[in-house]
């Protein structure tokens, strides 16, 4: 059992924890929780750290997912540990790999995209890859500027949905809009000086919605080349709304048409 | 100025920071930030700390708002204040006052009402109420078990619709929604066992939508007297969505409704 903070593996999982830089590097990343843990593949786990108290508790269930786990003491647990009340048990996770390509071909139809230009709150990642996998969003594409979506407040946030809902980083925003524009893909960006409100178009067709960062929107070069700019229209004094909420009322209004 | 984290002033402050009772026993709440500051009346403040640079940079406005202001070292504010990055202003401010008989009073027609039970989480709530007026929505009204509107985390995801959308502790939910019940409002239940898909009644008339809290949902006493239970559709394995993002489709489909 390891019980010091010093200790190489509790360092290099620190890491790997605080830093999207090493979780990059080593293609990894953190799952913690009970719940979380029993949805990844056995395949795709590389290293589960267990709490004294939580082995103690999970003899058989460990044995069954993961045999060759790692004990540290309940206080080193508390350390590693994101969340305010641990349960004790975390994996690193091999990370996702997705290609644009290969989810276009595979999807089904009509497709519904949700692009994310430089969104930097984790919660509202979080809170937009639920909402997108309940909304059927085919696909999440965010460019680099974007906050980590293997950040531990991102997961968690997720509720497991990170499993479910394919995302992809790409460099340069711009070329994917343009390759999804000559699919015929209808992309809508959403900007407070939106012409359109966002339930007037037609969304039962291959579509993307574009959501911006939280205090600067949606960037000038990007804006320059989509057509559509839709807006959600605010009562009182209200200037914007939370990223989060934005995003999801959009998925939400395509998911409410094409119910009809 | 005030150098010292052991002043009796600044102790006083930071428990209204961060106590739910000591703000309620002294019927106040913390403003922070120049942006939210500049939207208080000033027959709402009671007390105004800037920091020493705050000071120096906004002398003018100081004199306009609030002249009587106390001057704290950038060391001791950067400890009161609550955001990571603190602008330097803080008012301590009156608490509001409604009821729900002069807001129903007033209001103009269809209302539409939010009614939380037990809601937990500060971002969700400030989340909530800055959709709420994006929406129109008439009031707020939540049980004691609510996350205090005043915290701090709150006010600050508000992004100012604290001030401008009316909200409403009560005892017992049950006997408001009775009491609605009786005005031929239309009470609608968001639940996961709901039967009807959130997109089919019609919101045009005097409606209130129940959200419940993070984890539990609706209590079973509330769920029992409201006729009406709609559900979010959710594709996936999605179990239910974030509560912030669940009332702000609630709230806009009935918005998007009154503008057809």
């Amino acid at each position: 059992m390891i019980t010091s903070i010093s200790n190489k593996k509790i360092k290099e999982l620190l890491a790997l924890v605080k830093k999207s830089s090493v979780r990059k590097k080593q293609n990894a990343y953190i799952v913690e929780g009970i719940r979380m843990f029993k949805e990844l593949e056995p395949e795709e786990i590389l290293e589960v750290f267990v709490s004294e108290s939580f082995e103690n508790e999970n003899k058989g269930l460990l044995k069954n997912i993961y045999p060759e786990y790692e004990t540290v003491s309940d206080r080193i647990f508390d350390s590693i540990s994101d969340t305010k009340t641990p349960q004790g048990v975390l994996a690193v996770a091999k990370r996702k790999e997705y290609t644009i390509d290969s989810i276009l071909k595979e999807a089904g139809r009509p497709m519904s995209l949700l692009i994310l230009d430089s969104l930097q709150d984790p919660g509202n990642l979080g809170t937009l890859v639920r909402a997108a996998e309940g909304a059927g969003i085919t696909c999440i594409i965010m460019n680099e500027n974007t906050v980590d979506i293997y950040n531990p407040k991102v997961i968690r946030s997720t509720m497991g949905s990170i499993f479910r809902v394919p995302f992809i980083y790409v460099k340069d925003l711009k070329k994917v809009i343009d390759k999804l524009q000559s699919k015929a893909f209808e992309i809508f960006a959403s900007s407070l000086e939106g012409a359109t409100e966002y339930d007037k178009p037609d969304y039962k067709k291959d579509i993307a919605f574009i959501i911006g960062n939280e205090a600067a929107g949606i960037s000038k070069d990007i804006l320059d080349i989509v057509e559509k700019k839709i807006k959600i229209p605010m009562l009182g004094e209200v200037e914007s709304l939370n990223a989060a909420v934005a995003g999801s009322i959009l998925m939400y209004e395509a998911a409410r048409q094409r119910r009809l």
